[in-house]
């Protein structure tokens, strides 16, 4: 199945974690590449290391190499673009050789927005993809292509977020 | 911090559960309480067996009674409403021993929606949380007055369903 989680709310990488923790209490292999994120730690990285997660059930790639054009990003783009088609390389491999019952391609979304990699590109790697095997791409402002290859979309979208708060023009809005 | 997961997508259990595994990695301590799930057993509930995670770090408490007045359920509304009470001392005791970093009350919007607790006594009950602890709320069409006390609001709105696939309608839906 293939499931995207979009939109410019929070919740969609934490969405995929949680995806990630039940699959592993039904004893499946999870894989997760991350696309933007570079590599700093994170919560869901101590948390392998905490609970010694061995790599066979759970394992993260970081192939990013962090923010891309903003925060302060001095990188040339085509370092970044080098970095994602590596990650792309390696969720096409692991598909193929279907070593892992769930692959999230993490941020992939945006990195197909500013151009690093080709939304044709995942189409293709996502057609090999048995449908016994889960695939999360996360990341805002899918490509439609992705949208209409999916079984399953969410779009995350926020309502209210720490700095707008007392925003009356948020307070008002409502669904 | 108070966080609302709403909507009628997919992804609010599943977000709440990616913070836990966030929160689990950063040593914090995380209590759910189920307000609707019966007692059967999920993907988190044999995450925790299988990885021997103490219940000092993460526990769930089931306190729904199953599905409410859908899908067979011929139980009184006062046998789910009892349970449901039970639930939201539970949280209230939780609040005020401050045992836990991060409390999920999951899908308490919809135990309010469906008359089983009042959205009154929950906000009295988020009103004694020290900031520095999260509690996030989860279910679709929570109440206003609880987006207006969080946050933090994301709302997972279903774009695409595996059922709905192939509905030309879905597919044209753009966002």
């Amino acid at each position: 199945m293939i499931i995207v989680f979009t939109g410019n709310g929070k919740g969609k990488t934490t969405a995929a974690l949680g995806q990630a923790m039940r699959a592993l209490g039904q004893a499946k292999r999870v894989m997760m590449i991350q696309f933007i994120k570079g590599p700093w730690i994170c919560g869901e990285d101590k948390f392998l290391k905490k609970f010694q997660i061995p790599p066979s059930q759970f394992q993260i790639f970081k192939m990013g190499k962090g923010f891309v054009k903003i925060l302060g990003d001095s990188l040339p783009l085509s370092i970044h673009q080098k970095a994602a088609q590596k990650g792309l390389r390696l969720a096409e491999e692991a598909i193929k050789n279907q070593k892992y019952d769930l692959i999230i391609l993490d941020e992939i979304n945006v990195a197909v927005k500013l151009g690093l990699i080709k939304a044709g590109q995942v189409l293709k790697i996502l057609k090999i993809n048995p449908p016994e095997k889960d695939i999360i791409l996360t990341g805002r402002e899918a490509p439609k292509s992705f949208i209409r290859k999916a079984d399953l979309v969410t779009e995350m979208k926020e309502i209210k977020h720490p700095f707008q708060k007392g925003k009356p023009a948020v307070l008002a809005r409502e669904f």
